[in-house]
Order: structure tokens, then sequence, then C-alpha cells
């Protein structure tokens, strides 16, 4: 044994052995050797090679037994089937971590089977901790530890910073170290997580935490298996107050496909992901350099406790530029504020004329120091902004002197936090911004992109971690039974009635809907089990040997022997409210527009279940067909307060550990005062 | 006279005056004289000062009359009060075009009135050509005209090449410059148009079309105004085969209020434009770095016959590179196409092992000029593509000849034109591919943007072009005159009934529905004249009593003398279709989903009236609540065809001048066969 932990181990080894490594430097297998010694690495080296005397100028080893320590990191460069014999080696040894470069384990299917089982059988062990397979390798740039055979890592001057890089994607390591190299940010390491068949992303970047030299953390998922990890660490980084932003692929379904076949994982949905990503605190960009540029303005814009659109105060001496700006921040729902009359009046004292534009365009003022340094400080004193941007035209390029100093001047002075938007090509300016952790934006979309994810980025709010369930089977409840385990629910009223017997008077009027009552048909309607519109005792009795004849049509051998009698009525809106597991973030509560147009429409919010009253406030606002349900176009108001209430139920259900699935609908929205009703409810529960 | 046309002396004067030019070279009524100095311009020019002998180190002159010939082109720096009386002596002179620096005109309301009146006197005389006010003005890089007043032409080293760039934004001709510059791209002219007073941007890229230099057009818009001239404009350019691509602020009502403020014109409703600017062969960009970058690629993708999503096929040396890429391309409806069984065959015998992904990720072969090459050859070959992106890892930046050179080597090759996505800094490289006219691209935002407009732009598909009535007020028709200004539409089985006389039998079944009949009430259900659901003689002749009453309640001392019986019928779905006049660009044909959810979702599509049968069904198809329509979730099929026709007999509306707008809502769509039919429609013509 090392003595060193798995996470010392992992990201500041004091002794490397690099398995399989190449003589040929330019060669994948080559390269980390070449980076560990163009980086300075201070620590010890090994070279195993059992084919050459020498590799790269250095003496080989034969194995790693010749190996006169134990290594802290083993970096597997090998094909598959050597790399488990070397795992096994390593675990024998006391290595406490390993990384494995090669593919060909879970991720290629069939293909790889047997690899990936011995593989978790070694993993299963817990002795030896395993980056990868696939894994490209890390990066930690203030130790030299370029252990990684990324290409991209053969740039001299590697960019040293505060930023922790983590990535499911081994080339993009790469292209973030030098996009963030151009902009002028700095990296503390960059890790390619790879396969996670052990240390998954979650896990890595908790292990960075502890870093001071890590000011904040930017991942690129592909995919939320181990979302418990990711959350773990997401709570853990916000308690430390070390911010984190995503970038996560699959919006699309083409993506989500590429992501699985390149990892062997299920990409999750992407609005579930979203969801879980905005309760754990985690500010998700849409764009790859909005991931790079948020991060600077992450650590100076705090995490919200409510929900906020945020307020944006804009500064510019460019009136186009600006405009593209407030024009996607718009799109993105952030609000553009106009400085109010106590503002101006306080520019005015400055001698600056503000208009009374909503955007402060300094063009006709003249590009000047005073002016911008003005302007900047008493916007970022008043209230009725959450923060400010400014956009500075051409004078970034040739005259930074004149709108960039004051930006550089009054970084570290009181006040809302602000953010510079660069319009025109600059590079200089643009690096000595970020050099001076300033945050700097280069284009329009991307700084939209970023300032809304910062303003909108909530403390985390997690329910508390219920295991998912991995039953994604089990029995339905027949409809009865439905209601009677979501009691706080109103239901319509309703009787059941036995097929056959004579049909008596109902305890309410008609008209009523008649229902198959039996857990063996789920979906009523697909076996012709519902009947609506009943408007009489003899119609009932009609409707009731009709669904018999029915379902027995539809599903031969089937005897019906009960009916549900519910009374119908007429509701402002339907709406559908349901929890599920996800098998990958837990569960799930939804709310969305009920009947025909949920489904063209997609009119649908979702939360991590359970939800308190707020949250679910918080959903029916979002929810387009609240317009109507609010009492949009002359119609009555509707009970939203009992809707409310009834989210929260059935959210609550989640918390039932039998329960793998339930759903009402529709659930009706009576007029203010009257509630909501319960019409259907389908309830899934574990076991047989 | 000069002899010169205004197109000649606007972008190639052999002489120029400069009113109000400063002796300090620093300050923006300074800077045309040095920067035309700079440019190496080789005309002749005169600088215009009362107060000074010399003006930086050469000999100024009183005044324009001072001048030893009549200049080509004026360019005025003065304020806006001096400008006109300068504006009036150009005109005097017989100068062909001037140019106004100063605002102070429309564009500041009141204040500006006057001023605005007497420019829009000497416009009107028509012998002055006037570009501005408001305008930074202009340089063709070719010739050395460097007449603006832009402080980012004081670069030197002005990046020349064949993209001509006019702006409504003066300051965003400099952010462009400079931009493109970065990425290798080069710049035949760039024009500041301002408040268009005469000269429009249409008008001044008609006037570049003639220049051999100029291959491609970008331009940056913030309204609408003058969209005849555009489209004239974008008409000639598509024969001349001279690719326009647009970037239009105006997404968001934030920015629609920045441009109105901005330049004094309304901006107008955004889908308008973007439906204006897609039947005008214009591929209109979401992404400011997207225009600069969508013009090369513009060049080689030939615009669509028809409205197609664009199949592209994606070869990579990075996979999580190219997943960013694909998920945004798929997410504005491109089709990502994985390589068929022939095409994975060819590759094989160029020892290239494809598998069976959406997209062909070389990783594995390893990054190779030869399997590069190998790779675009097949895919640019291959039916399956309109397209081929190549996106390239870490290689771009540290060994372009491995798989950037084969983009160089291959662009002028036969096959689907292809470009190239670059996923870490790699100037160089980008430099290399913009300079041979490669299209690339430097993020995958911008690159989907791009490639999605490219694929997706239509050929010009222009409607006859229907001068924009400016009424906005006129009479309306009452319902029955409305239907008969649309025979070919099917409606609802009605009679008119007098008020007062005895109900008689109906000539067709209950229930039916009756509405005041009266010009004077055109939002009949606001004043309670209509009642629904009448299901008998008696019932009609209480609902008719019931109209006349609350109608004289809603509006005291109005008698109502008629109502329309008609006849309540079932439908798969209800729409709305109409016309408007666009007071920019035109008559417009809208159809939506009908009733409260048209509002809260949206779902409606617009085209340039009038329409042929071929469009409507494509905007049938792009309705969302079509998927109903189409039969979704066990409904019968709806009879499309009968609504194709029916909109675009409503769009022919638009050739009837005295019609100012008409809509039927709801048109009730019915199973197949049964066609459609209006049950209600409103019409308002021109005229008291």
């Amino acid at each position: 044994m090392t003595g060193r932990t798995w996470q010392e181990a992992l990201l500041s080894p004091a002794s490397i052995a690099l398995v399989g490594v190449s003589d040929d430097e330019g060669k994948t297998s080559g390269r980390p050797l070449r980076f560990l010694r163009a980086a300075g690495y201070g620590g010890r080296v090994y070279a195993i090679n059992p084919t050459r005397e020498t590799v790269q100028g250095e003496r080989a080893l034969a194995s790693l037994s010749d190996v006169p320590e134990v290594p802290d990191h083993v970096f597997i460069l090998t094909s598959a089937q050597r790399a488990l014999d070397a795992l096994e080696e390593c675990e024998t040894l006391g290595v406490p971590v390993a990384t494995i470069l090669a593919s060909g384990f879970a991720e290629v299917g069939q293909a790889g089977e047997a690899n990936a089982a011995r593989l978790q059988m070694l993993v299963s062990r817990g002795k030896l901790r395993v980056m990868g397979p696939s894994s490209i390798g890390l990066a930690n740039l203030h130790n030299g530890t370029t252990l990684t055979a990324n290409a991209a890592f053969a740039e001299t001057d590697l960019p040293k910073g505060g930023l922790f890089v983590a990535s499911h994607s081994g080339s993009l390591i790469g292209a973030l170290m030098s996009r963030g190299k151009r902009k002028g940010l700095g990296f503390a390491g960059l890790v390619s997580v790879g396969g996670e068949a052990d240390l998954t992303i979650g896990d890595v970047c908790s292990a960075a935490l502890d870093d001071p030299a890590v000011t904040g953390f930017l991942l690129f998922l592909e995919h939320m298996r181990h979302a418990d990890k990711l959350r773990a660490f997401a709570e853990e980084a916000a308690r430390r107050g070390k911010p984190v932003a995503v970038f996560k692929l699959g919006r699309s379904d083409e993506a989500a496909e590429l992501a699985q076949s390149h990892t062997g994982s299920l990409a999750g949905a992407d609005e579930v992901a979203d969801v879980f990503l905005r309760a754990c605190g985690i500010a998700r960009v849409a764009s790859f350099e909005g991931l790079l540029e948020v991060t600077p303005l992450l650590a100076r814009v705090p995490a919200a406790q409510k929900p906020r659109r945020g307020r944006v105060g804009i500064i510019t001496t460019t009136g186009g530029g600006a405009a593209m700006a407030v024009d996607h921040l718009a799109g993105l729902g952030v609000e553009i504020v106009a400085p109010s009359a106590e503002t101006r009046a306080r520019l005015a004292e400055n001698g600056i004329e503000a208009g009374h534009n909503r955007i402060l365009d300094l063009t006709l003022a003249g590009t000047r120091y005073d002016v911008m340094r003005g302007a900047i400080e008493v916007l970022r004193e008043s209230p009725e902004f959450d923060m400010v941007l400014v956009c500075v035209g051409s004078s970034a390029r040739f005259n930074p002197d004149l709108a960039v100093q004051p930006a550089l001047d009054l970084i570290d002075a009181p006040g809302h936090p602000f953010a510079v938007f660069i319009v025109p090509d600059a590079p200089d300016a643009t690096r000595r911004l970020a050099g001076a952790s300033v945050p700097v934006f280069e284009d329009p979309e991307t700084c939209a992109d970023a300032v809304a994810a910062a303003l909108q980025r909530r403390v985390p709010a997690l329910p508390p971690l219920s295991p998912a369930s991995a039953a994604t089977t089990g029995r339905f409840l027949d409809e009865a039974e439905a209601y009677a385990r979501i009691p706080s629910v109103p239901v319509a009223d309703w009787v059941a009635l036995d097929v056959g017997a004579p049909v008596s008077d109902l305890p309410f009027g008609y008209p009523v809907v008649a229902k198959v009552l039996d857990p063996a048909i789920p979906h009523k309607s697909d076996a012709g089990g519902v009947i609506v519109g009943i408007d009489s005792r003899k119609a009932l009795a009609k409707a009731v040997g009709q669904i018999r004849t029915n379902v027995q049509e539809a599903l031969p051998g089937h005897f019906v022997s009960r009916v549900l009698v519910q009374r119908m009525q007429k509701a402002i809106g339907e709406v559908l409210i349901g929890i599920r597991r996800d098998p990958q973030v837990g569960p799930i509560v939804v709310l969305a527009a009920g009947g025909v147009f949920t489904e063209i429409y997609r009119d649908s919010v979702m939360r991590l279940a359970p939800v308190d009253l707020d949250i679910a406030h918080e959903m029916i606002g979002s929810l387009k067909l609240s317009q109507i349900l609010a009492g949009a176009r002359g119609r009555p108001l509707g009970d939203l307060d009992a809707l409310a209430e009834a989210l929260v139920a059935v959210s609550r259900l989640a918390e039932q550990k039998d329960i793998v699935e339930a759903e009402i609908n529709p659930l009706l929205v009576l007029p203010k005062g009257d509630g909501v009703v319960a019409v259907d409810a389908l309830i899934r529960v574990s076991g047989r």
C-alpha cells in the first residue's frame, strides 16, 4: 500500500506507472510520457513495456512487479484484454487507482461483455479504484500531472488557473483547454472520466473539491448515469461556494442516440436532466462556449433562493451590439430593466444623460473612461437590477483604456455583479478582462446563455434522496383501489356496481360515466370499457351490459364482474398529474395539460418529487394551460390552490416505496372555491 | 453634374468632399479623412471646414462651392441643422449622392420633426440621393474608399474579399469586419445605411450587385421597413447567383422596442419578417457569428426548389465534438443521415470501417490524411446526403496536414458541398480553410445555425407584388355579406331571419346557433349576440328574442333587425384562416389552430399571400394541430385537401384590393371526403 487515498493518487500522484507506453511519442500510447516530461512532472514515472529495453530514451520495465515501489496511479495504455491483466496486478500490488485508456468493454455491446464482466468483478471487490474504460486520462496543471493521451496536451504553456473540467468525452477536454486559453481562462485540472465502470464524474469532481486551487467546475455530460454521485458532489460544492456549470448533450433524440452508442449507457430524457440539474443548483448552459464563459460569472452571481427571471441593467457604447444581447436575453426570460428615475438622477449628477431608453446608451456621450466608470458605479448600486451588463464596441479593440479599463478597475468594488460583452473581435481586451476574473463574453448568444444560466441558478433544492426503485414492472391497482391510495385528493362521486345485479338508484345525479373496474384492464378505453354521457338509470343498465360485451370481445375469455359509475361534471380545465421513478435521477412529479393537446403541444412541467406547495405553485405557473385555468378570455378563475394541494399529495406518493408509478388523468380543475376532482386514477405497485 | 450614377458615386467615388471634417483625427468627424489617407484612396478628397486654413495637414476649403469640381460623394459630418444646409448646396451643385452622419431627424421624434420634414422635401425632389441620416458611412475595400467615421476602420491591413455587408446599425459594420478578419474572411464593402430617409438597405445592396468583386451579401436588419426594395434586391441577387444572408434583430419584444427607439421605425412582427425573408430566398441566421460564417456555405449549397429539412452526413475525428453539432442540427430540423450500406461498402473499399453509427467516426482509424480524404470523397458522392460536415478535433490545432489538408485539397472537387467544424481553438487552420473558401465553423451552435439556414434556404417564391394597402381602417361586412365574398369556401347551412317575424321551419335540422346579423356588430359574442345549442323551433324563437335583449343592453339604442341561424355540426378540428395586409411586406395569409388553444399555444403558420395548393399543404403540414387533423390517436382523418383549397381561396382575397382583412374563424375540418365548412366569417373592406 502507498498510504495515499485514491483521491490524492488520482489527481496528485507522487508516482506513476505507464503500462504499455510506446516508444513512439507521437502515438496515442506514447503521448502520456512525453507530456509528463514536457510539463515537468516532479514525481516518479515508471515506463512499463515488456518488449523494449528503453522507451523514449528512458529505461523500460518489463512489468508492474518490477517497479521498485507501489505507484500511486497506473495509466494502462494497452488493449482491453491486457488492461484487465494489468488491473488485476495493480489490485494485488495495492495500487490505489488505475486509469484505462482502452475501449472494448460495456460500450461495445456483446463483443465486450466478457471484458465488462471481468472488470465489474474487480471493481466490486473495492480494493482498486478504476477510472475508465475509455478514459483519455487527466491533467492537473498545477503539479505537472499531464497524465493523458489527448493530443491537445502537446500545448506548450498550459493555461493554469482555477477551473476544473470533467467530461464524459475525452476529446473535449482538449478543445475546452485550447478555447479557454484563447479567452485568457486558466485550468486547475481536466479529467476524461470515460465509461465510469467505477469512478463516476461525480466521484472525480468530489475528489477535486478539497483542492484550494479549484475555484469552479465545468462538466461536459453525455448522459445522466450515476446521478446520485453527481448530486452528492453538487450539494457539497454548493456548501463550499464552488459553482458548477454543465453542458449536456442530448437535447435531440439524435444526440441521445450518439451518446448511447458512444458510452453504452442510456441517455435519460433531457427534460428530466434539466429538472435534476436545476434542483442540484447547477447552472446548465446551452452552448459550448457558454460552458467556459459562465464560470467566472457564477463566482460572482449568488444562486437565487426563489425562482427568478433575473433583472439586468445594460450599459453600452454600441446600440446594435447591445440590442443583440437584449434580444437573446429576453428570449431566455431575463428582464431588461430600465434605470429608475432615481438612478437617472444619480447618473445626471455624474454628468451622464440617461434618456428614457431601456438601456443606457453612451454612444452620444462618447466612449470615455470617466463616463463608463460612472455609469457602472451608479448601476451597480441601483436596487432595480440583479446584475449589470456592459457592452463595449470598437474601443475594446483600439482603445481598451476607455471602456475596458473601468471594468478592470471596478471588478472588486462593491455592488451588483457585472459582466462585459465585447462586440468586435478584441482578443487582448478579452484576455485582460478574463485574467482579472471579470466575466467576459465574446458573442451575444453565449452572453445571453451564460447570463440567464447564472441569474436563474437556484440554491440546491433536493428532496430527501429517495432510492430509485429498480422496479419498472408490477401490478396495477383498479381505479377504486387507486383512489384509496390518494385519500387527500378529492374524487368525483362514484359507486361500484356488480355486473349482473339490477341497477339501483345512484347516490348522485346524471349524467354519469360507466367504466370497467378490473385491475387486469388498466387501459379501460382500449377494451371498450368506458361509456360516457349516460343520462338515466335505463341507459346505465344498457351501458353496463354493453361494457361487458365490449370487454369480452376485446379480451376473449375475460369476464367483467364490476363497473365503476361516476358523476360527470364540467370543469374549467383538465390536467394530468402523476409520478414516476426515473432510473437515473429518482422520483419525478409531472403536471401536464390534459387530453389530446398534451401530446401535440407538449405542455408539461416536471420536478423532482416530492414537492412542497411553493414548488407546486411554481409548476402551475409554468404550465401554459394555466393561462386558461387562471381565468383567461373571460373564463372563471380555476381553483389553483386546490390544484397545488393535489400536486403535493400526488408527489408524496413517491415516499411510498411500493408505488412504481401513479397518475390522475384527468384531474378536473373547478372554479375557485370548488376545488379539484379526480375522474380517473391509475397506480402500479411493485410485486405481483 | 459629374456624369456618374449615384450607384457609382456611392461605392466608387472618383472624388469626395468631407463637410465639417475635424482637424482632430481621433474625433468622429476627423476619422474619415484619416482613414481615406491610411487606405490609400486614389481619388480626390476635399476637406470642407470654414473655421480652419488646414485640416490634418491638408488645405481646408470654406464651403462646397469652393471645390474645383462637382464631387461624386459628399460625406456630411456636421450637426443635423448644418447638414441640411449642406445637402441643399449639394443638390444645387448637382452632386449625385451625399451621406449624413448626424442624427436628429425622424428617429428622435418630435424634436427632429422639422429637420425630418426638410430632409423629406429635399429627398422627394429626387435630384440628390441621400444615405442616412445616422449613417456612419461606408467602406469599399477594393478601391480604398474608407469613407466612414467608424473607429473600427483604424484597422491596419483591412481584410479584402468578396463579402458585402449592409447594416442598419453603424457600429456593427466594424464588429463584423474585425470578426471576419479573425476568421480569415474578406470584404468587398461595408455600408451603414442609417435611417433610410432616401436610399434603403435594398437600394444600397442593389447598387453593389454589378460589382464583380462582390460574391455574397450579409445584412444586419433592425426592422423591415422598405421591404419592397429588399425584395427587388433579393430577387435580382438570386438571378445573379449571389447569396444573401440576414441577421435580424427583434425576436424579442424588448429588442423590437430598442430597434424602434434607435431608428424611429416600427419593427414588424418577427414572424412576418421570417416568412418574408424565406420567400425572398434569403438565408436568415439566428446568431451573429453565423452571419459571417454562413455566406461561404451559401455559395456552395444551392437553394432548394421544394421545402427540405436537409440531409447531412457527418465525418468526425472526435465523437464528442460531432455529437454537439448533431444535437443542435437535429434541433433545427436537419436530418443526420447514416451512411447507406452501399456507402459503407465503398468506404470499406477505401479501407475505412464505417460501423453502423449515424456518424462516420474516424477516431479509431486514427487521424490520417488518406483516411480523411477517402471519407470525404466517398460521402460527397453518396446520394443519401445533401451535404457533408467534417468535424476536426485537436489535430486541427497541432497537425492540420492530417485532417484539415484533405478539405483544402478537395474543396473544388465534384460532389456534394461540405463544410468543416473545428472543435478546438485552431485559428491557423480556420484561416487557411476560410482563405481557400472552405466553409468553416468555430462552434457547434453557429455551425448548426448556418448549416440549417443554408440547407433550408429556398429559391425565391414571391407572389406577384400586391401593393400593401395603407388602409388599416374600413367598414366590416356582416356575416352574410362576408360569406358572399368567399363563394368557393363552403359554409355551414344558414338562413337569415328578420327579428320580429315569426320563426318558420328551417331548411336544415337542429341543433342550430343564432347570431346577430349586423355589420355594426363585428364582435358578436362580446355583445351577447350569439346563442349556441338551440334544439327546437321554440328554443330558436326564444333565442332570437334573447339576442335582441342582450344587444340592446350591450349597445343601448342599437336595434337588432336580423339574425343568422346556422346548423351546428361536429368536426375533427377547428382552424382559423385569414388574410391581413402587413404595412411592410404586404398581404399575409394565416392558418392557426382554432379556439382558446390558438392563443396559449401560438400554433399558427403564415405565408405571403396568395398561396398555391403546394404551399397550402406545406402550411397545413407545419401546424401542430395537423397531427390531430391527420388522424392522430385513433381519430378519423380530416379533409386536408379541402382545407388546402379553402386556404388558397382565402389567400386570393388579397387580390381584391378593397379587402383590408378577412378571417374565417372557425373553419370546421370534417372527415376526409366531407370537406370543410365555415361557421363564421369577418371581412373588413376599405371605405365607409
